[in-house]
C-alpha cells in the first residue's frame, strides 16, 4: 500500500490531505448515524462500539408496543422467539456465513464452552485441545473449565508446548484461536491455518472477538467448523449484547451444546420431559433469550447491512496506515515502538504502540479525550472503526499522542495498574 | 381462611365486595407503576410480567448517558461490572438471602447447568442427580445434558423411579426441585425437603421459577445450597432479563462453575493466562453481562423495594382464593376442575384449572382480552401479580370465564396444539 501522507510536507499540509480524504470517503455520511461525544476522539471502539443513534427508538419502541403492551403475546407476534435466528443470520452476512449457521446468544466465553464441549463429544477418542498461549485469556479460562469438568481432556498452547503444525495430531479434538490478536492486532490467516488443523481431523474453532466487522471474514468458503464471537465491539450492539455462535451446517446434525436448552428443543411446547435437540442451530441455545439486548443489535446491523463492506475495509486500512505514519511524523525520534504488524492485509482493525510507560501515557490521552486503552505490561492500543471515525480524527489524535509526549505531561500520571484504565 | 365472598349473594353485591377489597389494599397504588393495557385483564405475569413504566425512562437514560455519551468509561464509571452482584442482592431480599450471593445472569437453564457442574466437582465419589419426573422439563434437560456430559452421572426420578426419600442416599450428588410447580402451582416445604436431601449428604438445588416474587422464600434460613430463578415473571424485569444463581456462601470458596469466565477471575485485567476464581460469587458469572437487561431489573427491584413483602403475600392468598370462589360462583355445574391446592400455604401465586377443551376455552377467553395461558393436556393456567391486579379485575376475568363457558363461544375456537397459545 502507497504511503498516506507525502514525506517532508507541514502539519497545515497533512491536515488538508486528511480532510480531502474525508471529503472523498463513501461512509463519512454514516458517522450521522451514531452517538459521537462532543470533545472526544474515541480510538476505543473495539472495546465498546459507539452507539447507534437509533437504537434509542427502537429500543423505546420495543418497551412500549411489545413488552408494556402486547406483553406476553410478543414472543410470537414480534417475533421474539426468532431473534437469535434471525438476527444471527444477518451476523452471517457479515462473516461470511450463509443463513442457518449462527445464533445471537449468550457471551463468547459461554458459546466457546458450548462449542468446544459439542467438539470433545463429536471427536471421541481424541484427547487435546489446542490453543495458543497468547490467546484471550478469557478463552483460555473455558478451556481449562473443560480441562478441569472432563479428566481425560489436556491443553496444548502454542509457544509453551510447540507451534501448530507439531501440536496437531490425531489426538487433537480441536484448535480454538482468536483470529486478530486482542493485543496487537496481528491477523491469522484463516484458510492456512484452518488448513492445517482440519488436515489432523481436527476441528476448527475461531474466536471473532476482534474480527467481525473489523476483517473480511468468510467462514464457509473457509470451511470452518465453528466459530464465536461478539457484537459490542466493532458491530456497535451495545455493552455485553448476544454474542454469536457459528456452527457450519455439516456439523449440525451431530454437534450438540452442553446445555440442553428448551428453546432449543424440538417442539419447546409440547414440554415433553425429554430433550430432543432440533435439526438446526437453534440447538446451540441454552435458555430464555435476552430480548432487550437483541433490539440495539437489530438498530445496529441495519446500519452495517446500508454500507458497502469493502469501503469499510479499505477505509480500516486506511485509518490504521495513516495513523502509523501519523505518529511517526509527531513522534520522530520514535518513542513509541510500533507492535502491530506493518502490512495492513496482516493486521485488524487496530494500532498498539509499546512504551515502558504506557500507562502513563494512555491516562494523558484520555485526560485529553482521546479514548485508548492499554494492555499489560506497555501496549496502549487504538481501535479503528470506519464507520464512526474520520481521518481528520484520527490525525489528531496522534497530533494529540505527540503533544503528551512532547509535554511530558504524562509523567503526572500513574503508570501502576491499579483497576481499569478508563 | 376464611372465603372471601358470602354465600347467596348477588353478581351486584360480589362486586361491590371485590371493589371494597381494593379501596382497602395498600398495594392498590403500586398499580399505577406499570403499563396496563386498556380492555386486558391480564392473568399471564407469571409467564412475562407486565412493564415497569420507569423501565423505559430508566434504558433511555442508560442508553444516551452511559453507552451514549459514556461509551466504555462506563463499565467502571456507571458500575456496569458490579450490575450482576449489586442487583443479585438486591433479588436475595425478596427470597431470603443475605448480601454477596446472589448474582443476576445469564439463564435459569445456564445457571441450573454451573450449580449442577459445581455441585458434581463438590461431591467426588456420588454419582446420581435426583429430580421429579413432574419438574419443569427444562430443568430435565439440564440435567440429561451433564449426564450426556459426565458418562458416570446417572438421573433418578421422583415418580418413576421411586419417592424422595427411596431415592436420597448417599451416591446422590444433589436433588433439583421447582418449589412452585408450573402446571398447578403446589408448593413444595422448602424446610423439610431440604432437611431430607441434606441429612443423606445432598445438595439441595432449588428452582424458584414461580417462586421469587410469588412466594415467602428463605433460602438462608433453610440452609438451601444453590437455587435458581427468573426475574422476567414476578419481578417484571422484561422479557429474558437476567435469570439468577444463589450460592449458599459456605460453599463459595469451594463451589467452581464449569464455564470459567473472565469476569469472575480473581483480577480479570491482569489478563493473567491461568484461571484464578474470585473468592465471591462472581466466580459463578460466565462472560461479559448483557448490560442494557439489566436496566428494567432495575427499575423493577426499586418498585418491589417500596412494597411490603407480607402484604404481596396476603393479597396473593386473597385474589387466588377469590378466583377460586369467582369460579364456583360463575360454573355452579363444576364443567372445570381446580388442579391447584385448595389451601393457599400450599399453592403459589396461580391457579390451574383443567378442562378436556381448554385450550379452546383459553384461547376464547384471549379473544375477550383474558389473558391466561394453557399447559397440555387440560390446564388452564392463570397467574396472579399482586403488584398489578385489582380484586375486581380478578372477579371480572372469572365473570367472562363463565361467559365463555356459558355462550359455549370456546367451541368455535381450536383445542389443536399448533404452537404457543397466546
Amino acid at each position: 500500500m502507497p504511503k498516506i501522507l507525502t514525506d517532508n510536507e507541514t502539519v497545515e499540509q497533512h491536515l488538508v490531505k486528511c480532510r480531502a480524504l474525508d471529503a472523498a470517503d463513501p461512509l463519512a455520511c454514516i458517522r450521522d448515524e451514531f452517538v459521537l461525544p462532543e470533545g472526544r476522539l474515541y480510538l476505543d471502539g473495539n472495546s465498546l462500539g459507539a452507539m447507534p443513534k437509533r437504537a434509542v427508538a427502537q429500543v423505546a419502541k420495543m418497551m412500549e408496543e411489545e413488552w408494556g403492551r402486547g406483553q406476553v403475546t410478543s414472543w410470537t407476534q414480534a417475533d421474539w422467539f426468532d431473534l437469535p435466528t434471525s438476527l444471527g443470520d444477518r451476523i452471517g452476512g457479515l462473516i461470511g456465513a450463509g443463513p442457518g449457521q449462527v445464533v445471537a446468544t449468550d457471551t463468547i466465553s459461554a458459546n466457546l464452552f458450548k462449542a468446544v464441549c459439542a467438539s470433545v463429544r463429536l471427536q471421541k477418542g481424541r484427547v487435546k485441545l489446542v490453543s495458543d498461549r497468547a490467546n484471550f485469556p478469557a478463552d483460555l479460562y473455558i478451556l481449562q473449565g473443560i480441562r478441569d469438568l472432563l479428566p481425560e481432556i489436556e491443553i496444548k498452547l502454542i509457544g509453551r508446548d510447540g507451534t501448530l503444525a507439531e501440536l496437531v495430531d490425531e489426538r487433537t479434538i480441536a484448535v480454538v484461536l482468536t483470529q486478530v490478536d486482542f493485543r496487537d492486532g496481528a491477523c491469522l490467516d484463516m484458510v492456512e491455518v484452518t488448513r492445517i488443523v482440519q488436515a489432523k481431523g481436527a476441528l476448527m474453532i475461531w474466536d471473532l472477538a476482534h474480527s467481525a466487522g473489523a476483517v473480511s471474514v468468510a467462514l464457509d468458503a473457509c470451511g470452518v467448523d465453528f466459530a464465536v464471537g461478539c457484537t459490542y465491539k466493532y458491530l456497535n450492539a451495545g455493552p455485553g449484547a448476544p454474542a454469536f455462535l457459528y456452527v457450519a451446517r455439516s456439523l449440525q446434525s451431530k454437534a450438540i451444546s452442553p446445555i440442553y436448552g428448551w428453546i432449543g428443543h424440538e417442539d419447546p411446547f409440547s414440554f415433553s420431559p425429554e430433550y430432543l435437540p432440533t435439526g438446526s442451530v437453534r440447538r446451540f441455545l441454552s435458555g430464555t433469550p435476552a430480548i432487550l439486548s437483541y433490539i440495539p443489535l437489530k438498530a445496529s446491523l441495519e446500519i452495517w447491512e446500508s454500507v458497502t463492506l469493502a469501503d469499510v475495509w479499505h477505509k480500516r486500512d486506511q485509518l490504521t496506515a495513516l495513523f502509523i505514519e501519523a505518529v511517526q511524523f509527531f513522534d520522530p525520534s520514535g518513542m513509541l515502538r510500533l507492535a502491530s504488524p506493518r502490512e495492513p492485509a496482516l493486521r485488524g482493525s487496530q494500532v498498539a504502540l509499546r512504551h515502558p510507560s504506557g500507562l502513563a501515557i494512555m491516562r494523558a490521552l484520555i485526560a485529553r479525550g482521546v479514548v485508548g486503552d492499554f494492555r499489560a505490561p506497555d501496549i496502549l492500543r487504538f481501535g479503528f472503526t470506519p464507520l464512526t471515525l474520520s481521518y481528520e480524527e484520527v490525525w489528531r489524535a496522534a497530533s494529540m499522542l505527540g503533544e503528551v509526549l512532547a509535554t511530558e505531561e504524562w509523567r503526572k500520571m500513574s503508570n501502576a495498574a491499579d483497576g481499569a484504565v478508563t
